[in-house]
């Protein structure tokens, strides 16, 4: 799991929007929800998109599937997308808000058309959706995408 | 839960690529995955822009909340739109490919910033994880949305 | 008299924004309104685009002139468009709401360029300058447009 | 009641198409059709964008309401937007033709957001729906916008 | 053979311009056509999206081809092209107008790069070119389309 | 008839996608279709724009009508457009492909609004109907364009 | 004869680029070159939109036709070209540089298509150009515009 | 002096509208006007773009100056532009129509901005005034352009 | 210091927004900054384009430097442009409010190309570094623009 | 005070356009202008995104305002963005040149709608209009933004 | 090897920026190049936009590879890149100058897709590259495209 | 020579579609070919934007020229960008693939002009050219641009 630029700051600053939840604090959620469907899940938080994208390079090597949440980086990243594109494993896109409902330049999505599935809106609960997501589509590794 | 134009189809064209769940087997399954959670869940499909505006209304006043996929009227119908930004009840939208993957006019969704979140690409299993999201974001009212 | 989707919702919904008259209660209105210029006023409303193509027609064949707020049909019908178009009677749009102020996909108006003439903003009020407005051009038949 | 460029000409030019109407005929009318409302209606008619904003500070500052024809102005003046946008009494917009059937530029419309309502194509009936729709939103001041 | 909104008023307004062939008076000349190439043909016209949409797949179900004159649904329906691609069987486009000479709006079709094939501009002789176009199509299914 | 640019390559490359058909072979096809319905056809194919526009002068002043397949120049020729908005005969346009589904900028088309009637993606038996279309057209000159 | 902005500064700024030659200077030149074809040329400068649409009706009911050089109006005024539509003289537009070949905002000319005649680039010279080109225009009237 | 497509036909159709003035009558008319300012003048006309680079070419060897009439090729040649660009004489464009009233696509010029100065709506008056133009701009070569 | 349309309401309407400074208070502020870094400053605020021009002229011709707010003229004056582009004389723009955060169409700045330097969002305070940047320009003239 | 890319080269290349201070000089000049109005200034220069997004997170936590100069950043990143618009301490922008008569990519400006204040123009000198704007700012936090 | 419109003035105008190589030398110094490489080279230079359609169509049949330097047709020929399209032999496209530095139309390259490589901006020293390249493409015809 | 994001991947995923050669191998090679033309070549890759530009920074200090393959940045990098055009020494562009039959948005390059010269479609001999034409670039320093 992916945590990309100002997703560090969860739960520091405006909680009364974004809940108490820290970056952390999801992540120790996240594992405990990816153990019960059968995964060991390795979560890492960055601000910098190169580095991002060297994470998603190791992801390939190492994991079966991707939790992605690159934050800012799905609006502007072609880096990022092109790491995407070539992974090679299943990767599921999660926001925490409903971006959509958000500023104009939001409305672009450099990374959905090369992720298999995507969630906005659920708020940490996405998370869970998009373990047990993932979790299915390895599963059935040959259902359609 | 409501289903829009074609979705009628589902299963009975081109199983090789939508899988063979046809959309009354659709609502069976997540009918189970409803009453999982502790919901009674209703559905309709229909092809009609206006039935389904309709359909929304009836939702509104009977329902809890909504899970939707409007399918090709998400790109294209403000009468949706304003129906279910007026409804009153936390509606999902839904969809089985991830159709950002698709052609460029669907890349306009209407639908996506009146409605409280979003899933696609997941397939049937989506459904499933529409109902739970749903059933969540209806558990905390006041969680942010 | 025509009214598009969602009108049927009028007072039932939010009456602190839309206030408390019901569709019903606005044609009993527009009757009276109609009937101290002289004319009898026949209403419908429907949230399918294809009725409301319809009863345009129906209109054509019928009445001397016509009332419409086809709301969201305003911004993406073009078959209501081409049912005005070659109506062969006055037309004149109406709408409760100053939509221009809204969202910028409501600044797209097909019908505006073939109606006779347009009043949005004056709420209920706005639907008897309707009728007043209609009945003139109607005396004036031979009036510019 | 102010008029923006080119309508000092009205009446004057291409009768068969605008009518006889001259400015000063409308303006006599008007305040025919605002007494018998209860208003007294004073009115200025500008080719000029500066002394138009000026007259809507006037305005701003003396009267209960405004009823206005910006004509080309509408289309291309972020000043005289500003000025009756911060003006503080309710503006009704009103236009002689149904611009929206012209050229496509006339589509561009800088003040429809920022007016209380707006009519237009009902020719020289318009002013007197304009008198009473304002004279009614006058005396619903709580109504909505 | 498949008709969209407004075609139901075919020949009985301003024969002038359309002529004074009907829809229905259409269908018994096509039927013949097709008579005389082989097939049976079946019609409707309807007004409505959504039952368009239903009646596309009725013939994706029971019909060898389809001609489709989706009129005002060309330019706006999502699911009207949906159900089109999916049908299964070959389509022709026909339009009784040269349409591309209209509104710059109808420039925008939906259908042109689903359908077998196009045509516009002959009238209701545009019909019995469909008609054997289409017999031409089916009778070389192997044919590039 | 007139064909354009790499038009004469018909037949001679990739005969699994464009059949083997050549220029010469159609325009025999063609010489005998048109016979059938009376006519005289000459054609004439050029890979130059300038020249394209010296036949459609020649064909202005010598044909009663133009069967033309503008090929490429369909999308980027004023000069051709221009040639055919004044030359006074009907003129029907034919493409062997249904080019609305290539790429995007074949979706500009300078030549549909001064065109008859257009017709597109039945291969070769496209130019029989173009041929019987044409005939038609001439046949009832007074028929509504 | 009418200038726009800015033009009233003409030979007193960057006479290198722009030369020697003052408005009123250009005045004097102007009315000697419509003497020697017989008409009497009388000319204003203003900055002011409202002012410039003023001095257009004052010569649609006193001159025969007008030369206009409408300066940076010539890109943003609709009401300056409404007074030009309207004003029923011939009118010819001039400008003393090639403004194409300038900022990219210059190509919007809102003028050009409501004037008889344009010309560009000349520098002073235009002026008798546009002089002698107006009364040609004049002395045949009924030749097309 | 250059004629680009369509300019052959001059006076041949639609006399009525275009006159009757032939290219060779105004080619003899211009190389009388020509004279009278001290130049021969030599005139080609072609369909071809190739040819009327070609043509420029030529021209930019052997003569002083170029009077460019471009017709459709002023839309959407490059060729053409980057001729003109290069050839080191003065060019003025000269159009018989006022073409910025005619399409949209009209509205692109991409000669305007390489042309030293351009004409356009008087018709063949025009031609005149730029033949005395361009002998002007010729005689005042340190002239800004 | 020059001020545009509107600014001459400053103080004098919502001044919970805009503070009670009235643009005779900014400009005896200005002046005694002006005069701490040993310049006279004379201001002058108009509604009018025209004059706002004509106010830049003066300027040009007795200034050493121009503090510009041309408020909405901004956004949509050529004229004020071409004024300011020519004026010889250092401008600075600034702005009160941070225009950027408002309407889509306040993005568009037709100044910002052509003055030296530009400042917003700091309120009265702005016009105070306004006129130190601007005195600092005009002490190192031969700095970087 | 923190910079952005290549704002490290400051002083080091092209001298004569950019003067000659460095970076470091800058910092130093700065330092003693906050002094000057009672604050410590500490400033970061990075060349990377994610950097400068995490030393924004750094001053939201340690410092009462912030002088942002993000360089390209300014017109690319969201993410830097999102930063600022979260970081709850006023922002001040400032650019060393008047980056709106550059390329037309640098119109797109990214921050200027979520920081308080911005300056542009200026040179070095910009830096100290912006400490002591911000200085400013932080004394009447209660300011209208 | 290929050459597009005005190449044929290659060394003959402004032989200060393009050099002094003409067109033919630059085919002398190809043809040793491919010499070099084991290759005869054939070369031809031409203005028309349909002789390159031809010449393409001749080097389709006849040689192993193409270079092209298309020049202004790059940039509007979709005549031209037909031709690419279908040629079934590998083409290199080349270009004299860095052109994406020059006016934003030349942007658009409709080749730039249908070719096995490009290369720009080396002068003709480009032209040895595009020789090397295109030999060693045909050497290992097996490798990616 | 610089390699942008992903490259370091370059041989290790997908062989049949890049080839086996790595980036380490690519270094060797163009170490190679760089001393058969009397050079020392350097190379470094990096995923992320800001070190890419701080490497650019190093070599416009130590290095006479650059070959740059900027990958993902090529498309989205303004801070890449502004490095390479104040770099002061010839840059190459050099890419693998003929990027520009990809995604629509791959086709905006914001390095293309402020480069020297690009290519593009030639795989790992791509990189042979590169360093032959930069070395010749280098060796014809006085040579166009």
């Amino acid at each position: 799991m992916l945590g990309g630029p100002n997703l560090g700051r969860l739960g520091r600053r405006e909680p009364e929007i974004y809940g108490t939840t820290t970056w952390t604090g999801l992540v120790v959620q996240c594992q405990a929800w990816a153990s019960a469907v059968g995964y060991d899940l390795i979560a890492h938080q960055t601000d910098s998109e190169g580095e991002l994208v060297g994470l998603i390079h190791e992801a390939a090597d190492a994991a079966a599937g991707l939790i992605l949440n690159a934050a800012a980086y799905t609006h502007t990243s072609v880096a990022v997308r092109d790491a995407v594109a070539s992974c090679g494993i299943p990767v599921v896109e999660v926001h925490l808000s409903q971006y959509a409902a958000r500023e104009p330049f939001r409305r672009v999505n450099l990374l959905a058309d090369v992720v298999q599935a995507s969630l906005s809106g659920f708020g940490p609960e996405g998370y869970r959706l998009a373990v047990e997501g993932l979790a299915n589509l390895l599963a059935t590794e040959d259902s359609p995408a």
